[in-house]
Parts: C-alpha cells; structure tokens; sequence
C-alpha cells in the first residue's frame, strides 16, 4: 500500500495541547504527507472513512520483555525472589529460540490490538524477537542485554540483530541490565560498544530498595551518580524504572538529558514503590510510560497504564492536578519516541513522520457525553477501543482484527510451549 | 425467559479458591437451579453454548454515584474544592429528575457492557435512577441521601421509591451523606428510619484529612468513634472510603461487623489517599469494592477497580502477596454483595441464588497462555472482554449488545442534556 487517505475522523495529533479537531489524513510511502482540516482527496489512495473516530499517533510502550508473554500469570502473587529464582529464572532458561519468538508474537498481537504501534524490548535471543516484530508488522526498540559473565552472549545477539539493520520498523539500542548486575567493566563495554556503534542505552535503575543499598555499599553513592560517574548518561539514555531517584539524582538527569521509562503497574504489583513521577516531570526531564514485561503487569495494555500512571501520581503527591490527562498522553506517544530515539519519526500525527496512526472508536457509552475527549481517552480509553492500527503506512489491525498473523494460531502454540516448557 | 441452560462454559463459581471446571448451569425463574460439572440437558430451556468463554457471577459494583455519568470528565485535573464548588455542584443544581434519569442508564449501559450486574448508588431524585434500573435490567441497591438540611428531600425521595417495594431487583438503604455533613440529629434521624424500615446503612467516611480534622475539632474523635456513639454502625452499614480507617477504627469496624467500600481509583484522581485496605482484610473485616461515581474515575470499570485495589495494596504495604488475585476477585464479587446486604442473593454461582451470570470471552490473547486463569481475570481481564450479561434470569447483554435499552439514543441524548445544562 502506498497511498492511504483517512477521512471523516476527529484529529489529535498530539502536537498542541487539546487540540483535536475533525479533519482527514494522507500517506505516502510510509509517511505522513498531510493532516489536514479540510477533507481532502489523494487520487490512487485507498480511501479509509473513519466514520468519526479518534485518529491519533499510534501508543509508544517505552519499556518491554515481550517474550515473557509466555509466562503471563505465571506464579502470581508470591514474594519477590521465590517468585524469580523458583518460578521465572529456572523456566525462562529452559526457553528456546522458537519459545522467545513465540512469546514475542503473542506480546505483539496484544499490543497491535490495544493500539501500541512502539515497543522497546529488552530480553535476549533478540534476533527471535526482531523476526517477530518484523513479520508482526509492530515498530520495535530492539536493546540487546548484557550483565556480567555474558559478554559472549551479548556479542552474538548483537551480532545477530545487525541484519535488521536497514529495517524500516527496527532500531536498536545497547541493553546494560542494571547497575548492580553490571561491573564497571560491563558498563564501560556496553557504552563504547553503544558509541562505536552510534545507539541509545537503556537500563534499568533504581528499582529497588535493595538496589540503592547494594549500590551505596559497593561506590558510596545512588545508581545515577554511579552512572554518571561511568559515563553512561547522554541525551539518548532510557533510565528504567527510577523508583528511587532523589532530587539530586533528577538533577543529574536533567543536566545529562537523559529519559525516564516509568513503569506504574509493574512496580505496584512487585511492590517496588511509587516513582516521583511528578517531580521529574517538573525538573523537565522526559518521561515515558511502559508495561515492562507481562509476568509483571500481567498485561501490555498502555491505556491502563497511562491512566495509572496519572492516577499514581495524583495520590503519591497529594495534588489532583499532577499528570493532567494530555500529559499522560503525551508521555505515551511523543514522551516515548523521544526515549527511545525516534523523535521526528513516530509519536505525533505531522507531515513527514512515520504513518503510526490509530483510530479509536469512541461511539461508546465511556466516552459520553461529550464533555473533553481528550479526558476520556486518557481516564476512560480501553485497548478494546482500538478499531485500526496502521504502522509505518500498512494496516495491521483493520476492525480489531490483526492482518499480520493468525492469532489464533498463535494463541494456540504459545499455550502448547508453556505447557511443555512447565513440564521439562 | 423462564428456563436457561449454559453449557460448555468454564464455570468460576467464586465459592472456593480458585476452583475453575467445565460445566453447565440452569436457570428457571429467575434462579440458578444447578451448577454442574456435567453437560446437562433441561427440557424446555433455552441454550446457551458459551462456546469456551468463563461463566462467572456478574460483579458488583458497592459505590456509585451512577447519574454522575453526565458529568463525566467535566472539569477534570482540578483543585478538589474548585472543581466541587466552581463546576460539579453548579452543574448538578442545574440537573432535573429526567436528567437524573439519562445520566442513569448512561452509566447503567457502560455497567452492562463491562459485566457488571449489581450496583449501589447513592444520589437523589432516586425515584428516576430507581426507573432506569427497572428499565436497564442491571440490579441496584439504592440509598436515600441525607444531610444537614434536607431532611423533607430525603422524606420525598425515599417515600417516592417505596413503589420499588417489591422490586426484584431493586433494594434499598438508607444513606446519610458522611460525618461532616450531617449532624448528630440528622445520623440518628437516618438511623431510626433504617431501623424502621429493616434496612441498612451506607455513609462516607474517613474520605480526606479534611474530614479527619473537622471530626477531630467537632467531636474529639475519628469519624468511625463518632458513628460508634451516634449507633449508626451494625452490621448493616457500609463504611464508603475508609481511606484514613486507624487501627482501632479497624478493630471497631470489625466488631460491629460491619464492611468497607474500597474505591481506590477515586481514592487516587483525587489525591484523597490510600486506604489501609490489606491491614482491612486482615482484621476479617469485609471489604467491598467500587468505582465511585464517574466524574471521579472516569469511567465505571470494575475490572480495571479489583485490579487496581491489588495493585494499589501491594504497593502501599510493601507485600507482593497482599490482596492475590482470588482475594479481589472475591471483594468484586461475593464481598460486594455482602456488603450491600445481598447475601445468599448475587455474588456466587450456586444453586438458589440469583442468576446474575456473565460469559468472559477468553479466546484473546491477553488471556494466553492458560497458566492461571484466575490471576488472569483479576490482572488481565477487561469491560470488553464480557460477552454476554444475565441479571436475574434474564438476558441483558448478548455479544456485547445491550438488548434493554437503545445505547445510541442513551448517548446521545445524554449527549444533548449534557450541552443544554452546561450552557444553562
């Protein structure tokens, strides 16, 4: 498809605060060639009647493990490190390849369906993954991990992504797993290798509790002046979680132009803490919204999370004017693209960027009356809400129905490996 | 439709932990007559194949303010007393019986759609919410407000409902607004007419600081001590918030056996507060839950409620394990009802009850693998995802089309009541 004309929809381009209005859209080649408040014609386009829908710049899901799909619900509700080294650990080093594709499929089903058009991801066997996401059709922030003791690994996966390298809908970045997984050695080398090969890093930091004390026991300082201590804070660093982060520590990410990946609901459900969200908003430093994987979540589904995202930080600050409803929809769209490196190509409805659009239905109950829509999409937008999804110019959900693959099928085979991986 | 016969489902009856089976249900009149492992057949009864999808007891929703629907996002990511005094309260002054009345089955349609199939409300003109029920097919517990001053409204309304006596599925309490608004009088005048009439009790409480202070300074004690005195606690009588409940609130709530409607998504919009509710449950204190009215949520989704109340207690505690998935699933369920007084009535699928059933299509990816559908419906499922709706017997919904009421007249004449009385 080169040409694709939506009419007849309600714009929120998400480029000026509130402004929606009722206008049509032209794609060319991938591109966005116009937004427009007249109906236009596009001659040779296939013509889309939006029928009055919300079309709007498709969810950027800042972070990710999509293939731990597989592993959705998979002994809930247990504390922390039984849950880890008794349950996910042992299983996930039983996974294959085919599992981690696999796992990254049905991730990707779900996220398509709920309106993520972005994804990071961050697992390993990356080159199963980006096989997913290339066939799947979603745009995809592939950061290959590396810990101590797994350069090896690291290399081969990194070596293995670098056929993706031209891909239209994958970009990579370097992975470092975590300060407190990660030497200094492990650390520099996954800074020059991110250097060497001019891409972002994303870690996660400040997760824990006993991340901070393990940090402060072994350097005498938090995990970002670690970071910044190693060189590993730039413009184009995605620090993940910063559950902990001080005023001092938002500081430094200010002054370093690093992003933030918060993750509301998993850090709720593992009982992490409550991310001064407001506060790092207010330094001016870019904030994203992501899921992190689905065995913590238990869902990929950024529409909860975006609203959680503002309702956590309502309560935690004590001020229901904190995260405002376009906010949290900035955080999901043009927060996370320029997280994850793709400012100017994805998270805003203007001409020249990537065609990641969604139209949302809002001829439901929840959206009316009329009063704001841009509140109800953020306090009362649902994944099932989702009618189109059109990524990099290509339909890939049309009437919620995903044309890139058989779901069903994969539904299917996803159960038949964890019912086998269960069983080894 | 006097028999019903559902087979083929997946049955949760919400009676024992986690306790899932393929099986059949009966209805005749009304009532479940069976819940069986086994495909039965009954002669002369409609069948329904549920074709795979869980069969569970509908949730039930243990505060509302449901005609709020027409405020819906109205003046949002306000300062609390600007948004109350300078746009809510104006707005509602403005707002006549049938107002009332749309803004009812504006909310009771989103309620159906996302399997909800009992709901408390709390609001006045009553007598038109208590219309759109009866027309809507959802069932209500309605209670009668009161407070300082409008003593001869909450006499008219509760006289003006008294023609729902015999209502099926309709029941009554009486509700007094909350500790500050009503004074010693006006709580003993709401108890005795409880007392008179055999109902219960629902009242605010322990909803801000503010709250805590004003009773502090009136009365020298915490709002629950002050109930206490006046009599309004029995085991009738639903504490509404509780967000601010003390340890020896807890323990006086449990002794008087009385249960607490948990609504942690208002709770968090509008920065009131986390209420203590795992140290709640612990005390053996029944803990119900509910959205709130929808001008503060915004929208009136009991999945995304019962899922926020675990993630919100696991956070808050500190505890992983706090609040698991059958925990809420149950507070959404069988302790709603309890709350509410319709115990042995909803909130359970087991012979006797009433049939007041929802099919959950589970055939979606957000559902796979089948690792514990349990922790899935309580961490995954959503509104969209319920298929069809059965309230007493009857059906309500069926493939996620509402069969009571014409939803695109109620949006947009909702719609149309919401533009006259803004611009009134």
């Amino acid at each position: 498809m080169s040409k694709l004309l939506i009419t007849n929809a309600l714009v929120l381009p998400m480029t000026s605060a509130g402004e929606i209005f009722r206008g049509s859209i032209g794609v060319e080649d991938g591109r966005i060639l116009f937004v427009s408040r007249e109906q236009e014609t596009m001659i040779g386009a296939r013509v889309f009647d939006a029928g009055g829908k919300v079309a709007m710049p498709g969810l950027v899901n800042a972070h990710n493990h999509i293939s731990m799909a597989l592993l959705r619900s998979y002994a809930d509700d247990k504390p922390l490190m039984e849950w880890l080294t008794g349950h996910i650990w042992p299983f996930e080093a039983r996974m294959s390849r085919d599992d981690v594709r696999v796992g990254a499929q049905l991730g990707i089903a779900e996220m398509l369906l709920g309106g993520t058009t972005t994804t990071a991801d961050m697992y390993w066997m990356d080159e199963a993954v980006a096989e997913a996401v290339d066939q799947g059709g979603i745009r995809a922030v592939i950061g290959t991990s590396i810990l101590d003791g797994k350069k090896e690994k690291f290399d081969a996966d990194f070596r293995a992504l670098q056929k993706y390298d031209d891909h239209p809908r994958i970009s990579l970045m370097v992975a470092p797993h975590a300060p407190y997984t990660c030497s200094r050695e492990t650390l520099e080398y996954a800074r020059d290798t991110a250097v060497g090969a001019n891409l972002g890093l994303m870690i996660h930091v400040s997760e824990t509790l006993d991340e901070q004390r393990i940090i402060a026991e072994r350097y005498g300082m938090t995990p970002v002046e670690w970071l910044r201590e190693t060189g590993l804070l730039t413009p184009r660093t995605l620090i993940i979680h910063g559950v902990f982060l001080s005023a001092g520590d938002v500081e430094i990410l200010r002054e370093y132009g690093c992003s933030v990946a918060h993750n509301p609901q998993s850090n709720m459900k593992l009982a992490s803490g409550i991310a001064p969200v407001r506060d790092i908003v207010s330094a001016g430093v870019n904030v994203a919204i992501g899921t992190d994987g689905p065995a913590s979540n238990n869902d990929l589904d950024m529409w909860e999370e975006l609203r959680t995202a503002s309702f956590l930080a309502k309560v935690s600050s004590g001020d229901p004017c904190a995260l405002p409803a376009w906010d949290v929809l900035r955080m999901a769209t043009a927060g996370g693209a320029k997280a994850l490196g793709l400012e100017g190509v994805t998270g805003e409805l203007r001409e020249g960027l990537a065609a990641d659009i969604i139209l949302v239905d809002v001829d439901k109950p929840h959206f009316y009356p009329r009063t704001d829509l841009v509140a109800h999409l953020a306090y009362c937008g649902k994944a099932a809400d989702v009618d189109t999804v059109i990524v990099d110019g290509e339909v890939v959900v049309e009437g919620r129905k995903v044309l890139t693959m058989n779901v069903s099928d994969v539904c299917r085979e996803a159960n038949e490996r964890f019912m086998n991986l269960r069983e080894a």
